[in-house]
């Protein structure tokens, strides 16, 4: 039996799939704790990685040389705790839980980040793959994690991160078992969403990518191939974590994984218009 | 009669539409002046502007909060004279001419900006129309612009870009007119290269976007529209340039109007795949 808030928020509470992203920051902020996948369906989930200002140019370049992995929906100027991304929102007591690095180590995972905070520190909200799911979902593209009740395996890869500064890193991907009749619903419907990570970085071999073995994520879960899926590979949200761990800022503060910052915006803001 | 160096250089040499990037920056190198507009054809021209490192987190984050007008292709580091975008590229010399800014007034207009570089120089590399307007092209849709022999009319708009620390500005734009029966193709063909402005961002009445008289833009020349033609308004990456005008950095780097550096990428590569 996982701990209570190891559940997700949506089977503690069924009704969260319909709260608005105010009442889930009100009771993450209350003290619930769980994975936030399904919550407040529709509405922009994000990563959020904040940093000293000394290290918020870094940072953004980072971003801006890697915009698959770290596509950026805000920054905040140093010191605030809101954002233009949610009314009346606290960064440092609204999302369920966070992590705390110092010099690249994991160092506390507290469920109010407000002991940590820092006058000088600047927040990137990052897209998030729970904001691209609907699009192939809903194209029919069925999504194995989900299916099979688990979280969505991520691997860091061989392949480098362009560096920027002080920042380096691996890239991250999510992987996705696709069967190939759905192959073009998957990369077209994320590709119409390049505010949030865009179309796959790779599809079919994981030795391409450097991975190893698919059963052994290096976050999330594993997840099981159908006869004939392709693992189709997308960059991912946790990338710039991987770039906290490896490049060592003397402290950052990160969402928990799974458990995302609910934005008031939504999903099909983020799609592109006027193509269909 | 137009001085020499004001004649398009496809004027002046018909080559130019099939040199090279490399042939072409070293033609520039050498003293050739014009607009680049159709040189290399295929190729994807940037606009530059250089600040100095104290001000490039400000320029960087203005560009994230406003990705439409400063879409980034690249920024070097503080004082680097070459870009991954362009194999031998010196950005000190290789663009056809300059505007230097001081306190945002324009101060000089040199072809070699070597006297005015600086160590701390941070140069950002933006997307341009040149590089968007193959692609409706290819579709069929007329540019009005291109068949009336002027450069594109562009317009400072009464819409305030989002500022960053000390930069803001207003949204410039670029109009183009186009059929109502090309407006679908237009705006499609113009929304799959996000990397270089996307999609329009407003169709129609000049005046919801504050512009009082077509016929009198702020920069370029004013276009004929034909019967029937709906004026169609893109993002234009001459706003940072406004910003710089706007937000007086002790000093500034730009490529004069219509004189783009040249990369060695390929328009296409800015191009969504996978979504036709």
């Amino acid at each position: 039996m996982p701990r209570t808030e190891d559940r997700p928020v949506t089977a503690i509470d069924a009704r969260a799939h319909a709260w608005s992203p105010k009442t889930a920051r009100a009771r993450f902020r209350d003290g619930l704790a769980g994975p936030t996948a399904g919550v407040a369906a529709g509405h922009t989930q994000a990563n959020l990685v904040a940093v000293p200002a000394d290290w918020a140019y870094d940072m953004l370049l980072f971003c801006q040389r890697n915009p698959k992995p770290c596509p950026v929906l805000d920054v905040t100027d140093a010191g605030a705790t809101s954002t233009v991304l949610a009314d009346g929102a606290d960064l440092r007591t609204d999302l369920p839980r966070y992590r705390v690095w110092r010099d690249g180590e994991l160092v506390d995972e507290p469920a109010d980040a407000r002991a940590y905070w820092r006058a000088d520190l600047v927040s990137f909200l990052l897209g998030c793959s729970f904001t691209f799911e609907w699009a192939p979902a809903r194209a029919g593209v069925p999504i194995r994690h989900v299916e099979q009740g688990r979280n969505v395996p991520m691997y860091a890869t061989g392949r480098a991160c362009r560096s920027a500064g002080r920042l380096r890193g691996p890239m991250v991907v999510s992987m996705r078992p696709v069967p190939p009749e759905h192959l073009r619903a998957a990369i077209r419907e994320s590709g119409l969403l390049p505010a949030v990570h865009g179309g796959p970085v790779h599809c079919g071999d994981p030795a391409a990518l450097g991975i190893a073995d698919l059963d052994r994520p290096d976050f999330g879960d594993p997840v099981a191939l159908e006869d004939g899926d392709i693992p189709v590979f997308w960059a991912c949200g946790v990338t710039p974590q991987a770039a906290v761990m490896a490049s060592r800022p003397p402290v950052a503060l990160t969402h928990a994984p799974g458990r995302m910052f609910l934005t008031d915006a939504r999903d099909e803001q983020y799609r592109l218009v006027g193509i269909d």
